[in-house]
């Protein structure tokens, strides 16, 4: 940021009074402009012991596999923003059946909210982010053409699960390291 | 938002193609600027069968209870955000047990986070943003004096689950008439 989104005037970078982290403060209007995490909402949906993966159309990591998750937008609720990017992105329809983790990314700002969802049927096809569409059994999960990190984790976290038959909330932060 | 924040030009909504929301688009250097809901981290900080209440001294809402709860920082994860809160507004040490609820609120772009804690020692006092901090058992919370629905929502929930012996997680979308 380098200039205010208010007044258009630059902005420049220090530590207001009673904070005690350098923001962005404008020059001409001293409004201070704070930056957030942001919401990624992705969702695991199921079908019959398979889940439905999305090879990415667009960049970063065109042509890598992931699960349906993008940024939530306002005036949504978390719930709604898994299943509109499992609409988007794979063309399916979700029941939402259970917040699955909570993965914080803090070195990039962002905190993925990873749903399960129950497809109402298996019907999808690859939506205008997505080359390719597909419900893979969790013996033929491509791990090593996964796009991010934290969907690896995510998914290795589910795989686990299923192995041991019991599901739990996972809450972790994963390190710039993974 | 009125001009780019990054090279100062006015920004007009428009809806950019393969989108389907107004955005804030730079006329200057065709940036688009998204604006995405803020995570607000809370914690239930607890001490043999008492939890701990901030009285709150800034607005808004100034004077009325909240448990520890604000926006998020890039940088921390969830967990430390809640711990940082009940820090900085209460003074108090907390090891985070467990995540308690999500709470959507679609209508002001907020997600509630909000943690249970174990204080570490019965150990608190008012931070800058605080009048005054407390230990409440379940049955003196002071319930007509919350400064927001969304934490009386929070509580309420957690006062239930205390009565039946059982928690869970709550994942639920506020609407803006409670
Ligand atoms: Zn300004
Ligand atoms: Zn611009």
């Amino acid at each position: 940021m380098k200039f205010c989104s208010h007044c258009g005037a630059p902005v420049t970078q220090k530590i207001p009074a009673g904070d005690n982290l350098p923001r962005h403060v404008c020059e001409q209007c001293d409004l201070i402009h704070y930056h957030n995490p942001k919401i990624v909402a992705g969702c695991i949906a199921e079908w019959e012991g398979q889940i439905l993966l999305c090879r990415r159309a667009i960049e970063p990591r065109l042509g890598l596999w992931t699960f349906p998750a993008g940024f939530m937008e306002i005036g949504e609720s978390t719930e709604q923003a898994a299943a509109r990017e499992t609409k988007e992105e794979a063309e399916a329809d979700v029941a939402i059946t259970s917040l699955y983790a909570v993965l914080s990314l803090p070195h990039i700002g962002q905190v993925y909210l990873v749903f399960r969802g129950q497809m109402t049927a298996p019907i999808y096809k690859a939506g205008s982010e997505s080359l390719e569409v597909k419900l893979f059994p969790l013996s033929a999960i491509p791990w090593d053409d996964m796009a991010f990190p934290v969907v690896k984790d995510a998914l290795a976290r589910y795989a686990a699960d299923v192995r041991r038959g019991q599901f739990q909330l996972h809450l972790a932060s994963l390190s710039d390291r993974i």
